[in-house]
């Protein structure tokens, strides 16, 4: 069984690595779902329980990649920024790509009973992911800025078609029909006058998005700080974000938070976690 | 919220399309797998569940993609090849990357229970892919010689290792050392020796691997042929599987078989399966 | 002077080689030479001189390349094709590219006056590259067909074109306004019927182009053959061309031909050429 | 002649674009060098009117592409940056690659008599070329540095070199061993004391290389300014330069400069010359 004579076509492989000194993006999306939510009941426009769901998967990818230090979420999607100066894998574009994405969603499928216990998953969904480089620090806060903008405009934009579905009765068709072309304005107006509803005031994870931030806690008993990966839900598009978490663009140590004052967070190292 | 303002940040995507004409591969490969059958204890040197729980995973990326009409696998990697002539997703090489790992990667948690119904998955495994393109048809039968002459390789090794370490008590390091640098009749000459073990007797599938040939049945009440997908444990390095499945190099119509001479298939079309 | 401090900046290249066992085609391109066939006063439609100084371009590519044994050019463009097998460079796409165009470069500057002994060169003119592989035998022949069927169009096209402008008196409006549309069919009736031109008897190297390939003769004195490359002006659209010179396809020894069959050739070593 | 029917080869082309707001650098090496100098008898260690005709090869390409504001040269090689905003071409690779060394190619050639009016060329060399991108002004700085340190390093070595050959009598052999593993301090001394050659008063076009860089200047009877490129021999390592010619990384307007106070300058547009 001569191993030798076939081995020549390992040569075929072709190593497309990252430019150097630049940030690295991976996008992931979900493939069809807006059937995977149909068939799996999902609330609309946001069901609650699947956007912790998607970011907890996150979580997981963040866990395992201690040179991700930001991630942002909404609706079926999420990205991951790798430090400009990572070396991992060498830069090899094939193999961050699909481990992020592999990570991302066999953790969706694994953590699917936490967030649904009385709920089966139906079937194993799917999400491709795309890599894409940022040479300098505006370009990637312009990219975040461009993901959160896109959930502003798709939540304000679904908040009005499910209300006009679901609470006036109106069909998809119809729904859309009064939707298309209307201002941002005119949106929050149809869902204060009708529905009662002032836009401002929904939930922060559904007008926001989530952001995934990593930080230090000192533990009790332990000898040194723990890595955390704390979930939020704020506005990443202005200064303050950034002024608030230096250490995203200065690729500097991972700073210490007092632990009492966090709402949430998920611990890094876990017990058999570890790949 | 100007979302135009920070739309241009979409033309830093690159787009790394698959030279035509060419066989797309896409092999995955389990991350750190070592240790997930380690924690999730698998039988040694091979774990029948986990071999067909890695088969129907792969079942279900060819359920997805119909341009793929050949896969094969062992231990903890999957090779899949797509048609010459596929335009699947414009060639699009990480969309192609992406979707054929996520598929997998999710199927494989989808599927546990179905092959390890009294055993618990501890943590989500990851994998990783990369894409290789074959110009030839003689290119594209050296990459499955090679990984199939790559199983007969380790599983004859790992056959005697485990079998050194568990029927004769060595450690992990004794086995090793005895086994280094053995050749192929001395490794089944201490198997039939020691062991009363006749290599050529083991089981096909831990021998071979795992093909999948995608074929056409007809179905009782069913109006136009079903596509099935068959699982093989057969040689792929000779001609004689070649030619009995002459559609794989000529990219010609999934033939006709009859369903009676099959031992075992997975049916394409699930209900509520298809993205 | 610490070179060392700076040397990190190399590691900001990018491999980029070419796919194994495919046809490297190299085609290069005359940069705006509308203008410079103007200024330099060349015949119209075609320049018999500005044709050989193109063709002898070509012709020091194929002495410095010996993996190449196939050119084919027309007007201000020549395609050069590397043997599949070539490993040239490691087959890094820059520098094949870079070094065939740079050659052909200057090259037509250096050989500007063998071909316009009495015109002087006003400027040096500018080619572009671009590299483009090809999988298959069938897929390379349809490129070199594709190529010679543009001559085909092109120069039926120019040659009505120039005699309606030159010798009918139309301006380059008018001729252009009568052409609009014709078919090939009605352009040879009008060569034929205002301008006594009998399309197909036209000089071959204006219809056709021209062909490079390369032989071996036996030279007198010489202990073995010199390798020769022969300039053609025949179809390469039929199976004849191919068959008639197996050893492209085939990437076989250079064959060699009996010297005094032909009329013209160029001699691969010369004095103080070899880069 | 059914034109179409081969024209599905054209989607075999690739596309490689460079990322967005990276400085291109192309890099063009002569092909062995050593033996065109050698045949052409340059003065060694350095010729002046090899040197000078080099540059004038790279003026010719800074002629044709405005957006190259920075160029750098020595010995056989020239480095050209093209502004991070650029959008020539589309930013496709190839093209930019290509055309470049086109240019500098077929000028070196042009220019041969200008700046050897006695001396025939005797074939036309050839120039490779490479393309890398740099995402930060530091990393474009270091880049020239790392170019400029190495003239420090080469010329050094190859002042000794050919002062022990050419006027100690020293083989080539001798002459290397003699200088190996020696320090710059080493080599400045057995300058001065075997030659009386005190190395900081060699010229600084040895020394430093040629930068160029473009200013305007108003022109008598001209309307507006014009544009020039002009050669400097200058340390381009520390923050001097850069703070001299601030329009290079901050790609804005070319400055208006006194034309008095230049020495040399090549006017940009020269007639007949544009392509």
């Amino acid at each position: 069984m001569a191993k030798s004579k076939f081995e020549y076509v390992r040569y075929f492989e072709q190593e497309n690595k990252c430019l150097k000194n630049c940030w690295i993006v991976v996008r992931i999306d979900g493939k069809n779902f807006h059937r995977f939510t149909e068939i799996h009941e999902f609330d609309k426009p946001n069901d609650i329980n699947g956007l912790n769901l998607m970011s907890n998967a996150a979580v997981n990818v963040l866990r395992e990649f201690s040179d991700i230090n930001l991630a942002f979420g909404h609706s079926d999607e999420f990205s991951f920024v790798f430090k400009k100066k990572t070396n991992i894998f060498n830069r090899r574009s094939d193999k961050i790509l699909s481990l992020v994405n592999s990570i991302f969603s066999s953790s969706f499928v694994f953590l699917w009973n936490k967030y649904f216990p009385n709920k089966q998953l139906i079937y194993a969904p799917a999400f491709d992911a795309r890599i894409v480089l940022y040479p300098t620090d505006q370009n990637l806060r312009d990219y975040f800025s461009w993901r959160q903008a896109d959930v502003h405009v798709n939540n304000l934009y679904n908040t009005c078609f499910w209300a006009l579905v679901l609470k006036m009765g109106l069909s998809p068709v119809e729904a859309e029909e009064k939707l298309r072309g209307t201002l941002s304005s005119a949106k929050n107006e149809l869902l204060y006058k009708n529905f009662d509803i002032n836009y401002n005031n929904e939930p922060e994870i559904f007008r926001k998005g989530t952001v995934l931030v990593r930080k230090c806690i000192s533990w009790e008993g332990a000898t040194k700080p723990k890595s955390v990966i704390i979930p939020l839900h704020c506005d990443i598009i202005k200064d303050d974000f950034w002024n608030s978490h230096p250490e995203i663009l200065d690729q500097s140590e991972t700073p210490l938070v007092d632990k009492l004052k966090l709402d949430h967070y998920f611990v890094c190292e876990q017990k058999n976690f570890k790949m």
